[in-house]
């Protein structure tokens, strides 16, 4: 490989990675939520409406082994779960408020054609 | 819907416009294509590789529908094509590269376990 389409494609990498990590159905809504100081699935599912609590439980796996959230298991009857940001995902937030403005010139300009 | 409930939803739906924009498959590689110069689609299909020249010719249109990139079509022979990015697709460069920095974490944190 060329040194500049190597060049180009670290420049991707990261980007895609960012992407793949964030485009799961549920995950944002689910990263906005924990920011908004929820913790528990039930919350979760009372925010989110329409989501499958499979389906939830599945995104929050993958967000947890991705290092964006992180579980807490309390040994209680009955069992009680919660979820926080990581550093990494505080550091999600900070960029998802970029896209979320940039996402509202989008809507500006959709909304004019 | 309470007060409450729509803050959130507010909150979340341009960035969810946002992420849904930027998704389809060889956007992002594109819209960095564009904003390392590249212009014609015979040269997106050589930096990127392995796309076919029908998807990357739905993923150009979609873009051009949002407003992210302009296409101009000159009168030559054989027909030449160029696209540039728009004020929004140079704003969205600028998000990119914020969300590229994330994404550089998320490999670090990845690689670590």
């Amino acid at each position: 490989m060329k040194t500049k389409d190597r060049v180009i494609e670290e420049k991707i990498c990261p980007l895609e990675f960012a992407v793949n990590a964030i485009s799961g159905k549920w995950k944002i809504p689910i990263v906005w939520q924990i920011n908004e100081g929820k913790k528990r699935p039930s919350e979760f599912l009372r925010g989110i409406g329409n989501v499958d609590r499979r389906v939830l439980n599945q995104q929050l796996k993958e967000l947890e082994a991705a290092g964006i959230i992180s579980r807490e298991s309390f040994n209680e009857v009955p069992p009680r779960v919660e979820y926080r940001l990581t550093a990494l995902g505080e550091e999600l937030v900070k960029v998802l408020w970029q896209l979320n403005d940039w996402g509202d010139l989008l809507l500006q300009q959709s909304a004019k054609i």
